[in-house]
């Protein structure tokens, strides 16, 4: 029996989405997404006091912007190396005439040149708890607007069901949820108790509650529920009910097992956030204060723990150069990091080898017009079983004339290595295909696009570090703590793996420590 | 047994909240809310030929203004006659310095004066399918951003359960999705089919689907959810779950009747919009185009349908005027309109006074400190069974230094009668005592507040007409009827009554029957 998704692949595909592989592994059986907790809000680093340390930051993204920011703060020097020509890491906003440096694949981003006609490649979205990079937004004076993750209007497509036809997200909620809730009225009324853990009156209770879920009849029947809108009228006369779709059918596609309960997880909440004008608007705050510490294609080729510093040499404009640090901060990525020539122990070796990080593609789409507003569509989610996963609506420039809709974004390592081994304009042809399943309108209206393969982008080769128990039982402790003076940090070093705020909180987990050891050093030599 | 409400509470509770109780009632068992079908978009009046009829406009409401627009653009001739000395009706942004002009309380809303502290004291969200407004907003260039009318990590708040204490919606709505699909797999796993109107394997997906829904464990138990977020861990070490609510107690709260299907209907769906910088952007985009059409300070005293126009008296800065028009649109309240000298034919005036308009009130409270933004609350709504009801937290200003609350809004009667038999000063030390019990830290923070209690306000007098089933059925398609060449019009003569689409689809019904008359005319006299 083939199931939309079985429990394995679901568990897999939640926990794809947006990281937080492990935390869902551990939890088994419960479907979710951590609530960090940060321990640095509002702190600061203490002032080093006499000789300014020098802390080498190999890599430029989130975890390092954070570093270089306050280390320098709290008076160490600070050396950013970064082997590309950009800073932010996968922090990537993308703009006409921007390079996406896919090895193989090289594209420019040639969207029109007007303001609210951006994609965010990278991350998108911030959910309220991530409180290490809004403290960062807060602190900067990054601008933010709302982002609604959960919008009923959007479309769930399977081409398994419905003869593949879209369906708005909020019929498929009503009608899904009134037969279930009639069903188990109808369990309740005919077994009563069920040993269910309550009495007499919370049992009426309960079939009330049952009854406003459902929208159900007198009868505790289902008989379609205006909690999907109207069929017609509403206006000036009395709203018609439309008619329920057929409940086995609802329970074919396979809806309920992923986007039915995607916003329901705490870092997938309905109510996000993002900066306006891109999420590179964090990038650029941090840059006044960092700039000048950064070199840009400084290629690290060998790192070397020594007694009282880290050697690090690098590659720039063809000339090897060597520089020293009392620490090294790195948020290279480990599929790039394990063939540096380094000198780290060998178990530490090890594991780093072993770090798993995933694929994940996404695709950005010029719209000459936006199609999905007059769809009554803002913004939000639509959802499919096709290759594409899901198509987001942008949250900016309602009412512009173009837009830049996500095309696709998708995390399955089978169903990317189906896009990366297409050619840009095939890949767009795939897209679109795909898309106008859910927008017959589709090909009428997008204009050109781009893709972001994350495994294949030059100095990344991955996305989102996957630690299943396995892994992080046998490693994670072991690679978060320093080996001599050099600390592995990025979002790869959390469990929040995919979020900006791995990153921040990995970077302030490694700052803490070199703190205490500062701390330890000056009372010693005191 | 008194439930936290009964269905009929619930029914009228949501009825009230945004109007269309017509709708509502006319669905009966069915909760939601009409989508409503424009048939003008991207429609214009035709351009009347020959003589200029000219239109009376009585209000300067939205229906006023759409009307003024729409028929200047065609040709007519239009003159505005609005009682009081401001533009919008309804349509209120309350800012610095602002008169809240309350029949028996006065307020000079004292708000700081700066450009983020400004509350929508009517209308404040615009849903995706309200094509009317928004094809408005789009014509005259209203720049719109997206609100967030569903947020898991605002509160619910019952002072019958948890001893009071607000608890997170996603953390209520977790524990009750796992509770009540424990029960619904225990039945379906012991008395098999119950009739279930699908097949042996669709039986086993309804599993799957419970199990995932409540996230429940492999024996179909409800041990704790991650959809509520973790107790503790989720960056470095593995989460650890909260412990579930008891269901007996969650099934007591009053949560489940209203604000938990609340923003399932289709007029308050999750995914909303509201304009940049306040809702009266919509007023104030519509003013370059209507503005010399409009006479303030004039109250309107007489209507007089005559053979081929109606004859209006009116007092202006204490002097009895006169004017004639070919045709008048009148969004003049009902409650007001009854008292008006007219000669309209005894039924409509009977019907005319049987309309029965709502009571309504709104807090506005400024905070020095953006607290809730620190306890990851950045838009949304909570809720509680005190007289508040609820709580907003604005979507605009994000990071600033202060911003306003919607402190509460209550649609229910006898709450409203409360709150309007007290002065400003006792409903403001009310709302916070009521709003502390969310928020315990309210009193630190909030500095001052504002109350509109609509159906006390000069010019107005009520808000959102209830069209129950009997009023419908007795008088809506009479008064929707021109009576001789006098219109009805506002949102209180549609089904969407208290939305602003309501007021947008009366004045365009009563346009297209302007026009149909005047081509009828041209037709025969040419």
């Amino acid at each position: 029996m083939k199931q939309g998704l079985s429990r394995r692949e679901c568990l897999f595909m939640l926990a794809k989405i947006a990281g937080s592989s492990a935390a869902i592994m551990h939890a088994a059986e419960a479907l979710g997404i951590p609530q960090p907790v940060s321990s640095f809000n509002n702190n600061k680093l203490k002032k080093v006091s006499g000789k300014r340390p020098h802390v080498l930051i190999l890599g430029a993204g989130i975890s390092a912007l954070v570093s270089a920011y306050e280390l320098s703060r709290a008076g160490y020097s600070c050396e950013v190396l970064e082997a590309s020509s950009r800073i932010g890491g996968r922090n990537m906003t993308l703009r006409h005439g921007d390079v996406i440096d896919e090895i193989g694949n090289r594209q420019i981003c040639d969207f029109d040149d007007e303001p609210n006609l951006y994609f965010n490649a990278g991350p998108a979205r911030l959910p309220a708890h991530h409180h290490g990079i809004l403290h960062y937004c807060r602190e900067l004076g990054v601008q933010l607007q709302v982002f609604n993750n959960y919008n009923r209007n959007c479309y769930t497509q399977d081409d398994n069901v419905f003869d593949g036809k879209p369906i708005r997200i909020g019929e498929y909620e009503a009608d899904i949820q009134g037969f279930t809730n009639e069903l188990l009225a109808k369990s309740l009324r005919h077994t009563k108790h069920l040993d269910a853990p309550f009495d007499e009156s919370d049992f009426e209770r309960m079939l009330q509650y049952v009854k406003t879920q459902g929208a159900l009849d007198n009868e505790f029947k289902y008989q379609g529920s205006t909690l999907s809108g109207w069929q017609s009228g509403g206006v000036f006369a009395p709203g018609k009910m439309k008619t329920p779709r057929g409940f086995a059918d609802l329970l074919k596609s396979n809806f309920w097992a992923g986007g039915m309960i995607f916003t329901q997880w705490a870092d997938q909440e309905p109510a996000m956030m993002t900066p306006v004008g891109g999420m590179d608007s964090i990038v650029k705050h941090f840059l006044p204060h960092v700039q000048d510490k950064i070199k840009l294609n400084a290629q690290v080729q060998r790192i070397q723990n020594q007694d009282h510093g880290v050697d690090v040499q690098y590659m720039q404009h063809g000339q090897l150069k060597t520089t020293r640090g009392d620490y090294c901060l790195n948020c290279i990525p480990s599929e790039i990091l394990s063939g540096i020539d380094h000198n780290f122990p060998d178990d530490y070796s090890h594991m780093m080898a072993k770090m798993h990080r995933g694929k994940l593609i996404k695709f950005g789409l010029q719209a000459k017009e936006r199609f999905w507003e007059k769809d009554d569509i803002y913004n939000g989610i639509s959802w499919t079983n096709q290759d594409i996963t899901q198509i987001w609506y942008p949250e900016h420039g309602i009412f512009a004339k173009k837009g830049v809709l996500l095309g696709g974004y998708s995390w399955v390592p089978e169903i990317v290595d189906r896009f990366a081994a297409m050619s840009s304009s095939q890949r767009i042809e795939s897209v679109l295909a795909q898309g106008e399943k859910i927008h017959p309108q589709y090909r009428q209206y997008i204009e050109k696009g781009v893709s972001i393969c994350w495994h294949r982008m030059n100095h990344q080769l991955g996305c989102g570090t996957l630690w299943d128990d396995e892994h992080y039982a046998a490693g994670f402790e072991l690679l978060q703590k320093p080996t001599g003076r050099h600390y592995l940090m990025g979002d790869q070093m959390a469990l929040l793996e995919g979020w900006q705020e791995g990153a921040v909180q990995s970077a302030w987990y490694a700052m803490q420590d070199i703190e205490k050891r500062q701390s330890h050093k000056s009372g010693v030599s005191a």
